[in-house]
Formats: C-alpha cells, sequence, structure tokens
C-alpha cells in the first residue's frame, strides 16, 4: 500500500503480470497512468490487450509510445527470427533468443521521463524472478540500481521532491502467486496475452501453447488451481 | 587511453562538448559509431552539425535516432517555450526551463542498446560539470548509478563478456578545458552549434550569442585564449 502518493505511472504490455501489476496499484486506489510500448514487437496482440485491459481495469490514461527498435536489431520477438519452442526449461539457462537488448532499461527511462513530466513519483513494472527467464534486466539487482540512477536523473529527486521510485510488487512472486493476486484484483485474464508467436482474429490473439511464455503461463494456471481463459490454437 | 577495445559508441548532438568527444575517442584509435537523438528539439541545427561533425572526425558510421518526445513535453528546447537569454549566472542556480525531463537517462539507455546489439562495450558521453548547469542528469552520480545499472542490464555484463562502461571524459574539464583539448585533439568548432535559440541560413546554424549554452560558449573561449569561429547574429 503506497500512502501520500495518489497517481503513478505504470508499465503495462498486454501479459499477465502487467495486468496484476496494474490492478493491485488500482486496487490500492492510485490513479494509474498506464504506458505500454509499440517496438514492433510480433506480437501486435499486445498492443490489443494492452488497450482493454487499461479499459477493464479503470487505468485514468493510457499512451502507447511508439519506439524505434532498429538499433536494437537482433531478437527474435521483433526480427520475425526462430522463437523456441517446447522447451522442457524456460525459465532457466541462457538468455533465450527473444531477448531484446536492454530492453527494460529503455523502457523504464522512457517512463521515468513521463512520470516526471506529468509529476508523478511512483512507477510500476511487473518484472519478476520467474519472468527473468534468462532476462538480465529483470533480475532485483537491475531494479535496485535502475531506482538509484533515476532517482538521480529527475528533477523531482533533486528539489525536495520525492525522488522517483520504482515498485515491483511482482518481483518475488511465482507465477502461481501472480495469478491468484491477479484474480483477488479482479484481472480477467481472457484479456491477457503472454505468447510469443501468437495468431490473430477478429476476436483477438491466440495462443501457440508452445513457446517458452506459453509454458510458463499453462504450469502458473496449473499451479494456482485455475483455469487459463486465454484461446490456444489446440482449442480452436 | 581504453585498451582491448576497438569500437565505442559516442553520443554526438553536434554541440562542442560531444565533438571533442569523439575528437578524444578517435584520436584514442577507437572505431567510432556516433548516435544523435533527433527528438524534436527546436535546435535542428544540432542535426546539420552532428552530420558534419562525424563526418569531418572520422566516424565509422552515424545514426541519427528519432525520438518521440510527446511524453517529454514541457522543455522550452522542445514546446518553443521561453528560452532565457542574458543571463549572469548560468551555470548555477535552479533547473532551467531548458531542461528535458531525464534526457540523458533515455540517451544513455538507448546507446546501451545499440552498444549490445552492435557488440560494443564502451559508451562516450560528453557530460561535465560546467555543462551541469542546473541539469540532474550530468552530474557524475548519475553517470555512476547509471553504469551501474547499464552494466547489469545487458547481456555483455552477464555471460563473461566485459560489460559496459560509461565513459565521461569531459567530466571535470572546464568549458576553456575542454575547447583546448578538442582543438588538440582536431575539432573545426566552426562545425559546432552551441546555441539553444540559433536562426539558419543555407551555410548552417547562426547563435543568438545572449542565452545561457553561448554565454558558457563565449566564456570557454575567451578563458582559452581562443577565437570562437562560430557564426553570431551580430556578426553575420
Amino acid at each position: 500500500m503506497i500512502t501520500g502518493a495518489r497517481a503513478a505511472v505504470v508499465l503495462l504490455s498486454g501479459g499477465l503480470d502487467s495486468a496484476t501489476c496494474l490492478a493491485m496499484a488500482r486496487r490500492d486506489g492510485l490513479s494509474c497512468h498506464a504506458l505500454t510500448f509499440d517496438y514492433g514487437q510480433r506480437h501486435k496482440a499486445e498492443i490489443h490487450c494492452a488497450k482493454r485491459l487499461a479499459q477493464s481495469l479503470g487505468a485514468k490514461s493510457h499512451t502507447v509510445y511508439t519506439l524505434d527498435v532498429a538499433p536494437f536489431a537482433g531478437s527474435a520477438l521483433t526480427t520475425g527470427g526462430h522463437v523456441p519452442k517446447d522447451r522442457d526449461n524456460p525459465g532457466t539457462g541462457e538468455i533465450p533468443s527473444t531477448y531484446v537488448p536492454a530492453r527494460n532499461l529503455v523502457f523504464l527511462s522512457i517512463a521515468t521521463a513521463y512520470a516526471e513530466t506529468i509529476d508523478v513519483s511512483d512507477v510500476f513494472i511487473g518484472v519478476n524472478t520467474v519472468d527473468y527467464s534468462g532476462y538480465p534486466d529483470c533480475r532485483p539487482e537491475f531494479i535496485d540500481a535502475f531506482s538509484r540512477a533515476a532517482g538521480m536523473a529527475t528533477r523531482l529527486g533533486t528539489q525536495g521532491g520525492r525522488p522517483l521510485t520504482i515498485h515491483t510488487p511482482l518481483l518475488r512472486l511465482s507465477k502461481a502467486e501472480i495469478i491468484r493476486a491477479g484474480t483477488d484484483a479482479g484481472v480477467d485474464f481472457a484479456l491477457t496475452t503472454s505468447c510469443y508467436d501468437p495468431q490473430f482474429d477478429e476476436r483477438g490473439p491466440i495462443a501457440c501453447g508452445r513457446c517458452d511464455a506459453c509454458i510458463l503461463r499453462w504450469r502458473g494456471f496449473e499451479a494456482a488451481g485455475l483455469t487459463d481463459p486465454a484461446r490456444y490454437l489446440e482449442n480452436v
């Protein structure tokens, strides 16, 4: 629970983690300015879902920020490269090909600039250690280091105001715990997408069911004892 | 002098600091990938000068990265607001209206992502304590904190590679020392622009001579015992 701050910037990807993060911030009474990055990711499904989630969860505003990723070429998420499927160990091991260089560093930096512009001192991001999945900029020590840097980069932190704070309410939660927390906070998970390689029809995205993100999601719902309301290729 | 690294990313604004920074990196034998941000700043003159400088100083490549600054509205540099003129104390005091929220945080984050993409571990930025001029993200402690965060955000730093390093060769130099260092390293300062409110003709930018940046520049050349080859409104 945050006291004293009535507004926050919440990074919203359209996935279940950021949806839960937004729902938790809303439940705590915060006026939430959702921020979604359109960076040419293959899953335009994310933008579609983010818009539905921002509305469903009562975000005060929703900004879709277009980011040129030409300098960040090389990720399977943006270049049409091979997305790994049917991996047994999606949460461990080396950095996968879906890694976008320094993505959270760039996203959080822009979120910081946006927060300062609208006089908000609190930024929420739904990273967690399961989601780490080999991405270096999902680690708690990165978030801590970024918070320090961001606090120093802004006017808020240097003119007597409250310095910028990065909130990561999901950091230590398992995927199952996130799904339970999101359910408690009122997330409609049918509105979320996780798949790295979804198809798309007039009703929205259809998950492949086989990429790392689908496997982690499926295991999370199973461990939470809940049914995933998302549509999967094998069911449609 | 850097050993073991043959390539670097150099932030190049078109001003005299970043031009000197690039010239110093080139003199040290580095293959330099210059990176300029087009963020809607009023001084398009900067882009013009950055292109001439990259060529003049033998940059290996030059990327002009377009950044949407709609979320960072509010600075006199991007909105057409009032640029302060004829201030006696341009290097001191409160944060001026030319401040762009968290600008160096965003620039360095994108430079980090770009560096990782092209497998470069060294990023140069020409910030210095004189240029601080009230901008919180020009302070040495911000650069240190950012370096830590960036080192953790990247693949390079987590898979046995050399972590990303932010180099600030001008950090402790006065404007006069920077001008002398740039002269020694071969910068043609006629190709640089500093003015926050320049006019522009077919030969390039014409400085106002009265904004904070012009005053700091003029004092620097005077202290260095050199003549500024830039064009000023009162001379053209």
